[in-house]
């Protein structure tokens, strides 16, 4: 399996209508509080968060849902949260039924807002991956359109839009892109894109390092998830066609604490009125821990992927 | 009292170091909700809320501090809040004292934000005037620099570079610009550099109309001042050099009620993900209230200029 650059400009013209296209925010490395010893380089903030939907995740299943045909039962999905939410403003915008199966540590900001957007929510275990089981079973039944939180070809191929876009709007391919992983659709869609122009950098919470452990083990591997990024970053486990790609095109996967992932959204907040969710923050934690260390002169893009978040948890 | 395009660019120069290029988002005004009659154009939103401090009041602030030599007193400055933070920013990225002069209506955390960044707070009363009424005599007494919220050429010019970068990042003047008006500086600014290139408008508040109430009179008047903006936009009186500016180039002058700039500011963070103050909101309740109805095909810019709000405040 893989994603092809035509499969991504497909996606890119199909989608258009429908999606955002997001700020890209240029600023020095001076503006990030960086360790002392960090020589100045360019820093890419590409403004995802503001994305229809609250993520990118829209834009993965924009594509999905207009790349096939819609059954009288409409769409079905399992997620932590923001897949679920952007199928939910996919669902709601083509006027067609969903039915998203998700986590019990689902916040209530975000349950709230699928329940505006017309979805039916079912509670279905604590991790993703029981809400993922009984979706599975439930979309046997009525034979509704799955839409994978990020392990369908459309869904990575809509993510990838974002690295095209972005790399139009840079003017040409970063030095780096610096990406929080989930289940990796997002890292596979940025991966298939960039092919090779720019260092791919995966980031994983210590406590949800799903693309961490796989290459640690040659192969996917479950891991147990937690932490301050679960509801978002809280696959149990790589997806397979993240997995392909980021083979190939990823440079480096690192991990962060919650710490360091907690100290970067506040310092989003209060120095750069973004407000976003913990996942959001692991490209700015691993460069204000040190953890990525970009030489003079890089450009450097930081993907900034959702803005899912309850706004009194940033002060 | 007038200021020139060429002061503007000066003024450009000058701060560049030390303000960020804020983005500019453009996006159909299918995404704002408007009235059901409203016809197809396209919006540009300018994101300055992202602005160093919090504001566009850094440019202004920054300016001013850099265009005159300062006594070792330091600087000192009356404010309902963004001017003062602006102040302190600046007084602090140049390495001199701050002393700022805020009325009672202050939010808690304006004020602790004035306090982090280095500046002596003084309380003195309820409304911007009186706080401005006793900076004056204490200036006398220090002979420190005085930087005013509004009321100076260095401020205005300031504010002016927002306008002059809009206009390159839109790749031309907009059709109109759309912005709230406190006590002047930032729509003298942008009216300024716009001169007749673009239909300037005004915004205010129902409970803060000095430039409303300026324009019946045929000059300047007292007003009370309250409501939801108020901390921003509380000034008394149009400043001197707004009204002269304002009277060249301002198109419309256009009151809000304060459901309507709720409405927006709710509607800015929950489908756009932009975190604002009150301020901020009054172009885009210009257009979701229908007091200003832009013509199909043209192109609106939005100024959303202060995100100085508690989030705890905006779900």
């Amino acid at each position: 399996m893989t994603i092809t650059a035509d499969d991504i400009t497909a996606a890119a013209a199909r989608i258009a209508p429908h999606v955002r296209e997001t700020p890209l925010w240029r600023l020095p490395s001076s503006a990030f509080g960086l360790p002392a010893d960090a020589p100045p380089f360019e820093v890419l903030l590409k403004l995802e968060h503001l994305q229809r939907s609250g993520s990118f995740k829209a834009r993965g299943m924009f594509n999905r849902l207009l790349s096939n045909p819609i059954p009288a039962a409409g769409v079905i999905a399992a997620s932590g949260g923001n897949a679920g939410i952007a199928t939910a403003v996919a669902a709601q915008a083509l006027g067609v039924r969903a039915e998203v199966f998700v986590p019990s540590v689902i916040s209530a900001a975000k349950r709230a807002r699928l329940e505006a957007l017309g979805a039916t929510v079912v509670i279905a275990g604590d991790v993703y991956a029981e809400a993922a089981e009984a979706c599975v079973a439930r979309q046997r039944e009525t034979g509704a359109l799955m839409t994978h939180a990020y392990d369908q070809p459309e869904v990575v191929a809509g993510a990838g839009t974002l690295a095209r876009e972005l790399e139009t709007q840079a003017g040409g391919a970063p030095d780096a892109v610096l990406v929080s992983v989930g289940g990796g659709g997002l890292v596979a869609g940025i991966a298939a894109w960039c092919a090779g122009r720019s260092r791919v950098i995966a980031l994983e919470p210590e406590l949800a390092p799903t693309l961490f452990r796989a290459r640690a083990a040659g192969r996917p591997v479950d891991v147990e998830v937690g932490g301050i990024a679960a509801d978002s970053l809280g696959a149990r486990r790589i997806g397979n066609i993240a997995w392909a790609i980021t083979q190939q095109h990823v440079a480096h996967a690192e991990l962060l604490t919650d710490a360091a992932i907690r100290d970067a959204q506040r310092f989003l907040w209060t120095e750069l009125k973004l407000a976003v969710e913990p996942a959001a923050a692991l490209p700015l934690a691993a460069l204000r821990s040190g953890r990525v260390r970009p030489a003079a002169g890089e450009r450097i893009a930081l993907i900034v992927c959702g803005a899912n978040v309850d706004p009194a948890t940033l002060g």
